[in-house]
């Protein structure tokens, strides 16, 4: 598949620099780069922006700034307005999972739009959206800010591109099949059990006799369940071989 | 599919107040309520907190303080360190949505550790855990401060928490899993180790000392992985109990 134009952050009407800066460290921490500010309150660009980006400087530097949210998605072929409020619009309404995967899928240049702070979105920047982004918050407790808005809608933009690249997504962590050696071959997990009932039996583990079937099963099917590896097996060959030693100081 | 409680979201050494408060009202925003803090730079309760959880204080009031991280997720039977680093652990590594998926499918409690903000967690902090949780971030920019990290892991807990209580409606039979047992609470792995080490230190076994601190990782590294249960902990503590022994007959 092929994977679409990441979207564009667009801020409508923001008040402070410093969320402008948070959400661009936002956006660059999950690969989007292109912000669009309509009409920002204080003007741009904003000496406050720049520190809270902590580094993302190449988003407030490409930022563009419009008028009217209508110029700034000009461009754009589907335009996401991101509420939590419910008004009474018949848009489809998607959480950001969904909005992500479409935007992937989609053809065209995708923008999500961002309301102000304290109030969100006016009612006609929502109108020229053709679908509603919505995170789906606590109902007993919404209180989510621009940039965490911003962090949840860039982070499953990211996931659905990584998904949509598929086996040539460079992906920033290793899988646990990377990192991780297979389990040991049986008989390295048969000398370790073995070991370790030659050390029990002397003690009496394996007593009384009726029981002692049981008893191994038990005891093995405990080792058994981690899937040690190689190394694992080998450090736990050391272990009893250990205990088996005398008690000693090491200036022994 | 039965869903399982919520994660207890664990701050470890965290530093500034302003940030436990963000860190929890990301947590109230999907619906997380219980927050550990561990060793607190500037103690507990903090003046700094409360405005910057803007509401959230309900999860403020009820966050527990404790001295260790052991101590902290010593009741969980799932353990996840949040680290964006390498560090030649092998332990499985997740991404949020992996980790909510789980939690969510897992019986036990599960604990989410996050470290301190400029540095992260410690390494033994990270032993304690048996799965890394890494954010799939910009390779080129990985700038995730500690609400971001919390409100991404909640997130995903909350979606796949819907997605299955969704199932439950559908899904009406019992899976396999609800017949096994959940791992053991931390504190009875510690338990076990602890046995363990009290008999190898006399052996030598964490000698030379400057390699005592890595043995004793590895070492619990390999107990860490299995995820025993209750029942199999108390197996391999009767099997410690019995290597202390003197070598007897049955008929002793």
């Amino acid at each position: 598949m092929a994977v679409n134009e990441p979207p564009i952050i667009v801020l409508v009407r923001p008040q402070l620099g410093e969320n402008i800066g948070k959400a661009a460290r936002a956006m660059l921490n999950f690969g989007l780069t292109e912000m669009r500010i309509v009409n920002p309150r204080d003007g741009w660009p904003n000496p406050d922006a720049g520190p809270s980006a902590a580094g993302a400087d190449i988003v407030l530097e490409k930022a563009q700034v419009f008028d009217t949210t209508a110029e700034a998605v000009a461009d754009c072929a589907h335009v996401y307005a991101t509420t939590v409020r419910k008004r009474g619009v018949t848009k489809p309404v998607v959480g950001p999972d969904e909005a992500g995967q479409a935007i992937v899928s989609e053809q065209g240049r995708s923008a999500i739009l961002f309301g102000r702070e304290a109030s969100g979105l006016e009612t006609e920047d929502v109108a020229l959206a053709r679908s509603i982004l919505t995170v789906p918050i606590n109902p007993e407790f919404g209180s989510l800010n621009l940039a965490q808005a911003v962090i949840l809608t860039a982070y499953e933009w990211s996931k659905a591109a990584r998904e949509a690249h598929g086996a040539d997504a460079k992906l920033a962590q290793p899988t646990a099949e990377d990192d991780l050696l297979p389990p040991a071959p049986q008989e390295e997990l048969d000398g370790l059990v073995a070991h370790l009932e030659q050390m029990l039996e002397p003690k009496g583990y394996f007593f009384p006799e009726a029981r002692a079937d049981a008893t191994r099963r038990t005891l093995r099917g405990v080792l058994t369940k981690p899937g040690w590896n190689h190394l694992e097996v080998r450090t736990l060959r050391g272990v009893l071989s250990t205990l088996e030693r005398r008690d000693r100081r090491p200036e022994d």
